[in-house]
């Protein structure tokens, strides 16, 4: 391919074809275009943008530059992405509520680089979880138990991984077509039929306005249509972390109390709310109260148990989701409401405490975290309990008490912010 | 420096700071700053341009990365630059003509990657000739003869050798600021305290138009203005070549006509224009009836014998100037007047013909070239000569036949273009 003819007609801000457009990927995924010429194009890109038949394209070459899963022999599959929150344990809620109503959820899960570990990380939790499985023993887990997740033994869009390491180097990682592309590259590689996509909203997330949080959404359901993938978009806030907790355990522990039908509220209805969404354009039943019921009559929750038993996962071992010892209060600094909570701050405090990753190879500590006692909104009294902060022996809790101390912001009235802030109708 | 926020800033239209703006340049030069980095930021300013005073420092830094030459102890010094034509001849006449009214022409000339060779390849020409000189024999001819030109010896701006080449192989040569400060940077390193640019417009040239060659022209005289330096800007027209002669022994013949009071009338003005704006900008008589006799009673011509004895050449060689022996005419296919006559075409053909280089290491052919016998307005008959190619052995000639006659368009009416289309006053 033409490299410099390709980077000129974006620099000109022309649309490019899709044969170009392919044959510039299977160069980045291949090496054979230079990293530079890859960064200018990027910033060509965050100048001009790209049209919706572009993206497309992209994203189809990405997901083709590597492996795909085959999901075709099972019933309603269904895969949920979020793009990143703080404190944001739903699927683990959401996958057994799925396959309890007829649908499949079989999926692949990145360890992420985020504040706390990704589904997998919290997964293992439970000592003998298993994040690698045969194909076979994989597809039969997704048969049996409707719900599978391993870590990602795959190699998905392996030309979206050259393109993010560029993007994270060169300050194009916020264009909307990159980020949708990115994000539905590894999707339409992991093959599920149905994708339910969690943007998030605000302070903690990528998106910081609704705005750009819906032109998101639209670029990334246009692409599943494209692709022939029923998508819905539901756009949820995260100016504050979901749930009360943040850390790997402890937020599987909050997961549980949701299965349980209990749990932090605004936990219970993102899950129902992506739930339902998810099922309807998997033509399934999505009515909510049955969804409810599925989570308060105990049937959720046994179906979580049988997918982490089947995984290898003893629900029942004596260090299963075991906490660290050390507990560090932080105190409201004097009587109002809650009327800012950090996410952003939150997660970082956590990641400081030894809850998340900096760099791939990294360990973390699983046991770690924060624990909210007040969330926006709540009314608090001087020196009550705002969080308690779950360390290690002291490692990194001074930077993260102050992190989570300065996450709070009391005043003499505020409300809370609504959660959900548009989901399919 | 934090290579990441300088990019983001500009990917956000600001403006860098000084400080910011020298650490980059500083890491580009000492390959501290990832080609990709570099490559993103090109393009980001390609999109949202550098002010003047960002163009200002940016040369100044790169001029700052590598050697300087230091020309104070001269009177008068003044420097030439042409933006690239094809038949540029005009430093052969213009250095004796400014010497021998009062100035210092004392520089380097790169060899160059055109369609021809650069100066020092013309003058070459004359067997004998060092283009390598120490830095105190070069300061003893300056003074004695008042010019010389070598080879570039010094390490001139060694940064924008490397932003030069990612530009070209990133698609973001043509952002004006980066023209602007690539040009000026290797100026200020030169030293002379007087420069005149002529910056060439049209087909032949790097500007299109007259309002880029305009727009560059001001970038580089406010550059200029903060440096320190006179600059004058004479735009002058490059839609066809520059007198009748393309190649590198042909040219510095016709020089020698203009140095004899003759030869083309468009090189004998063009040089007349520069001479007369670079002596005035240094302090110096430059009325033009004055230089024209100079150029008529011989002066200027024994100026340019002392400088090239002086330098070693032999005038008197009998290979000095010496042209190939292939002749190859091209006809007018009918009766009219040139209406085009496609600089860049010739040019490529001289190239072609073995010329000029595609790669810096290349030895090119002196005594190549291509002839015109007419030019935009002059009237032809069918079958009367247009051009006369000189070859080697068939070199080329196939595809430089090719390109010269279809450099040439004949209508039934055509006037000459202006040559200098704006000069100072």
């Amino acid at each position: 391919m033409n490299a410099l003819a390709f980077l000129q007609s974006k620099r000109d801000g022309d649309a490019h074809d899709e044969a170009s457009l392919r044959a510039f990927v299977h160069g980045v995924a291949h090496g054979e275009v230079p990293d530079y010429q890859v960064a200018a194009w990027l910033m060509a890109v965050c100048w001009h943008g790209l049209n919706e038949a572009e993206t497309a394209v992209l994203t189809q070459a990405m997901a083709d530059s590597g492996d795909h899963q085959d999901l075709s022999g099972l019933q309603h599959t269904i895969d949920k992405h979020s793009t990143g929150g703080v404190g944001d344990k739903t699927t683990l809620v959401l996958a057994p509520l799925l396959a309890e109503h007829g649908a499949t959820v079989a999926k692949m899960s990145g360890r992420g680089l985020g504040h706390t570990g990704g589904t997998i990380d919290k997964l293992e939790s439970y000592p003998g979880y298993r994040a690698e499985l045969s194909d076979e023993a994989f597809m039969r887990q997704a048969r049996e138990v409707g719900v599978v997740v391993t870590g990602q033994s795959k190699d998905f869009a392996p030309a979206d991984g050259v393109l993010y390491a560029l993007r994270d180097a060169t300050a194009t990682v916020r264009e909307p077509s990159l980020i949708a592309s990115s994000v539905m590259s590894k999707k339409l590689a992991g093959g599920a039929r149905t994708l339910v996509l969690d943007v998030k909203v605000g302070r903690g997330a990528f998106m910081r306005t609704l705005d750009e949080a819906r032109a998101l959404g639209r670029m990334m359901r246009a692409i599943g249509d494209r692709a022939g993938r029923e998508v819905r978009v539901v756009l949820s806030d995260m100016s504050q972390p979901l749930g009360r907790t943040i850390g790997n355990a402890l937020e599987v522990r909050e997961a549980l109390d949701a299965l349980d039908g209990g749990g932090p509220a605004d936990l219970r209805e993102l899950v129902l709310t992506l739930a339902s969404a998810g099922l309807s354009a998997a033509g399934l039943n999505g009515e909510r109260a049955a969804l409810a019921r599925s989570l308060d009559d105990g049937r959720a929750r046994a179906r979580f148990e049988r997918w982490v038993t089947a995984q290898g996962g003893d629900p029942s071992h004596p260090d299963a989701l075991a906490l660290a010892p050390g507990e560090a209060v932080v105190e409201a600094p004097n009587d109002g409401q809650v009327a800012v909570l950090d996410a952003l701050a939150v997660g970082r405090a956590v990641k400081l405490l030894g809850g998340g990753r900096t760099h791939k190879a990294q360990d973390i500590d699983r046991g770690v975290g924060v624990e909210l006692h007040a969330k926006v909104g709540d009314a608090v009294a001087r020196d009550a309990p705002l969080a308690t902060l779950r360390h290690r022996d002291g490692r990194g809790l001074e930077e993260a008490r102050r992190l989570v101390q300065g996450a709070f912001e009391i005043a003499t009235h505020a409300s809370p912010p609504p959660l959900v802030l548009e989901a399919p109708t």
